[in-house]
């Protein structure tokens, strides 16, 4: 199946200098801004956004270079198949990461509970939408016992 | 900024041959089946995900073909910017649909609620986890009067 080809949008910058800075998800780390800044011909597309509180941002973890066939976690020192965890590092290192919105300024969107690295290439934002991604009666595999460790 | 490329890890199939059969979201079209079969590089990456009950999937939406500057919804006739839409046809036509996980047989992912067209490239696969992607205290901008109309 042939390569499919993205363009970036615009730049994440945040304080996170290295994967290993990152933390493990947007929701454990409240309130850490960043600010995204989009390029000139997309900046229209932005109208009505600011009436948005969550944002949805679709970027590629840049940095990532390869990644593990399997993930042994710290939460239970097993082995786990790549598409059952939320590794950065995968065969598409698309990440998906939900922020707030705190102000657009021109070009400028101003995030908190960002979670990338800094300079993060962003390909995609769709608001988001509790109906449409909000999901209950949920059953997590293995990456509940890691949840239970992020939260303590 | 550079292009970005990547490599489809498979293909799901679905009952909808146009974007115009495709339903709006997942959520409001429960209990439609797909199934995506995946390339056998991918197949041991799957490892634990059967204990998983809902998946988010990352797609190329490959049946976009350019896209509209802003989109005006049936919901309250204005226009609105492609960033504070879901439409599928956008500057990067990446979806993120979560569906529910039926059965895995070998390389074949049995799933329900789906809602992109037949023939879909997949490149990711993420399991769905409430305390990573469930959000509250959301405001949707104009958002909110769609997704009245399509509940209605």
């Amino acid at each position: 199946m042939r390569t499919i080809e993205y363009k970036p949008i615009g730049v994440i910058y945040t304080p996170f200098k290295s994967l290993k800075d990152a933390p493990n998800q947007p929701n454990y780390n409240r309130n850490i801004e960043g600010r995204i800044e989009i390029f000139p011909e997309y900046i229209k597309r932005l109208k009505g956004l600011d009436r948005c509180s969550h944002l949805i941002l679709i970027c590629h973890l840049h940095l990532c270079k390869g990644y593990d066939l399997v993930i042994k976690s710290h939460a239970d020192n097993k082995p786990h198949g790549i598409f059952t965890c939320r590794a950065p590092c995968r065969p598409n290192s698309i990440g998906i990461s939900v922020v707030r919105l705190k102000k657009i300024e021109n070009s400028v969107i101003y995030i908190l509970d960002v979670d990338v690295v800094d300079e993060t290439p962003l390909l995609d934002i769709k608001p988001y939408v509790p109906e449409i991604d909000g999901h209950k009666d949920v059953s997590v595999g293995w990456i509940k016992e890691k949840v239970k460790k992020l939260h303590t």
